[in-house]
């Protein structure tokens, strides 16, 4: 069996957290300066760990392995949020090469190919999941002439071309290279630290749909416009999204999320009676059934209040991710694996959030394995998680891999 | 009995909405360079209407009359909202101009006084009812020195410097030298139009008290925390803004109105959980009573919330202004006024806007009229008011200031 070398494991992960380091965690957008020189350590890294690295058109680095035996591909991502976290991403990437290295250590398991990547911006500074839907053919050159950074409009193709990535070909997934595809992550919330459990075993990434609803009313004088007379868009707002609190529990499943993350009301001022109101209402959940029941739900509620105005009430549809189930026989191989290693201590669990693995789950039966978030901290530099954690997880995910490639 | 001349007092008007024409409406805002050339345009129409015109210290235009007899006090202000109305202001003031004239040139009022002014920065660019509180002491030059344009950060002091006026004293208001201030007004909302009505006489100026309602949660990953863990902030106020709406009605006189004009979430990502969110709001009625009442219920509200949880709510008081009545006999002359020139066509009515009638209130007997606003339209450029209950309006306020000096 594969024995990870936890020390090394952590050191390597202390040692990337270098690059870009905001007071506990990381500042490393793609393609930032930092983002590019912690690529070319990462590249050479895998080299010294026997495996033949590329750093891709779109910024991917994926190490290549040479033996001829099965394999899998391992990986996550190694860009930050703005002042994000030392773990969220990277913590994926180095668990797959040490796995890697503890595979070439163990003559056991020498043969076995694990091949090692950091997935381009999967924190989405120029587009979602840009490495990996590239890697499944996914993003089209017009996309890429188009993509801007969020934050400073810099053009996705000067950013390329500045980390000396213009005219470098894209890696392309190939068909029967691959058993599986393995992804570990930080829970990025607080369900196994309230459940008193150190492996998340994930069943499934969920499915988001997402919504912009717009209240249009009458913007008058706060004191010279009598109640009966007023067409207030922030009150119309706010009476819809208490209905949507009052009757979504009732069409959602027990995990089901729903949330409304930004509204406003306009002109904005104290002394004026809103005319018009927005808000962004998203919810998630694994089942694509309960998220269209949740959506016929929300056309029900905006229906009922557009007759009874007396403002008017849009709702736009943003956008629409369905659900991606982890493949079972996968999920079976990690359980095993965690009972082994930390009995009694991992549970079955959907992700909340979006990972690379809903990318590479569409062409490869795909995997994920959690471990617990301090505090549920995500997305901000305090987060972090217990070393002895960090190191448990990789050794629950080396001796899956093992056993997935039948091996054990 | 004074003839005010309707032709004289629409082309006054118009040609005083050309200094800063916006649209169809005008941009005067106190000081800007457009204000200070339409205070001197208007101290000349005072002089060449037989008054002794100053243009004081902090902008106020006073036109003085020179005679002995009984006086009156009346105007309103010429500066404006941004992009605001033609009439917003303006009107009262030249109201107040063409009562003057039509006054002179009537022999059996030709003695009696007429003092015309227009307040600086009704519009609170720099401070709330600026020049009407300098008139009656209540600014000190301490407010002066830290006064600063609420857009620009312009310093009160450097902008009164640009105007000329460094130096020039602040009027003061004198004892015994007036029976009475009357100001009109356009209505700024759609009471008047809604009623059929086309003069309204001011019972009072209504009080407002103001809350800033602070919401503390945590903030978390919109995908990772499930409904039952979550504080959203965002929601908690949404709850809480949904009992005022509920409760209110109950505590509230018939014409009191309340709004939240202002609302936000922190920090307003679609995928993020509110952690802070903050809402203003005020509420406005005649009687003190009734603000009283309803200030209890808000803390009630308030107390509910904080302890049912699972957030925290923080109310501040921002301002309570006490309500002013205006004077019963001044009304009086004005509805007996009305109900020669437009029987049937007025009404009594509160004024939910505050005006600089409520500073002067505060030391001389005063009254309100206004005239209807189209479609209720104000603090916009497309404020209007048929030209037809402009003259009128001056009409029934020239007849109603002679018959307060008794020379009807």
């Amino acid at each position: 069996m594969p024995r990870i070398d936890g020390e090394r494991l952590l050191a390597d992960l202390r040692h990337i957290a270098k690059f870009g380091r905001y007071e506990t965690g990381v500042h490393r957008p793609h393609l930032s300066a930092q983002d590019v020189e912690s690529r070319h350590w990462l590249a050479a890294r895998m080299k010294e760990a026997g495996l033949d690295p590329v750093i891709d058109g779109i910024g991917n680095v994926i190490g290549r392995s040479t033996g001829q035996g099965p394999r899998l591909l391992m990986g996550s991502h190694t860009d930050t949020q703005p002042r994000g976290g030392w773990l969220d991403g990277v913590m994926g990437v180095i668990y797959a090469l040490e796995i890697a290295r503890a595979f070439r250590e163990d003559p056991a398991t020498a043969a076995l190919g694990i091949d090692v990547v950091s997935w381009a911006d999967e924190e989405s500074h120029f587009a979602s999941m840009l490495g990996s839907r590239s890697f499944i053919g996914q993003v089209t050159e017009a996309e890429i002439d188009a993509a801007r950074h969020r934050e400073d409009g810099t053009k996705l193709r000067d950013a390329l071309a500045a980390a000396g990535l213009s005219g470098t070909p894209r890696a392309q997934f190939q068909e029967g290279r691959y058993r599986a595809y393995l992804e570990a992550h930080i829970e990025q919330g607080g369900v196994l630290e309230a459940s008193g459990k150190r492996i998340g075993i994930v069943t499934a990434i969920v499915g988001s749909f997402q919504y912009r609803l717009v209240f249009t009313g009458s913007q008058n004088h706060a004191g010279t416009t009598p109640m009966p007379m007023r067409r207030d868009a922030g009150v119309a707002m706010m009476r819809l999204y208490n209905d949507v609190q009052d009757r979504f529990p009732a069409l959602a499943a027990k995990r089901s999320v729903w949330t409304v993350g930004r509204l406003s009301v306009e002109p904005g001022a104290p002394a004026i009676i809103p005319g018009r109101a927005e808000m962004l209402l998203q919810f998630r959940d694994t089942d694509l059934a309960v998220l269209r029941r949740m959506e016929v739900g929300l056309l029900d509620i905006v229906e009922a209040h557009r007759k009874r105005g007396p403002c008017g009430v849009e709702c736009a549809n943003l956008s629409r991710s369905t659900p991606t189930l982890m493949a079972d026989d996968l999920l079976d191989a990690i359980e095993d694996s965690a009972a082994d290693h930390a009995p009694g201590q991992f549970m079955r669990m959907p992700s909340g959030a979006g990972h690379d693995a809903q990318i590479l789950g569409l062409r490869l039966p795909a995997a994920m394995l959690f471990v617990p978030s301090i505090g549920g901290v995500s997305h901000h530099f305090t987060e972090n998680t217990a070393d002895a954690d960090i190191v448990l997880g990789c050794q629950v995910f080396a001796d899956a891999a093992a056993m997935i490639l039948d091996r054990r």
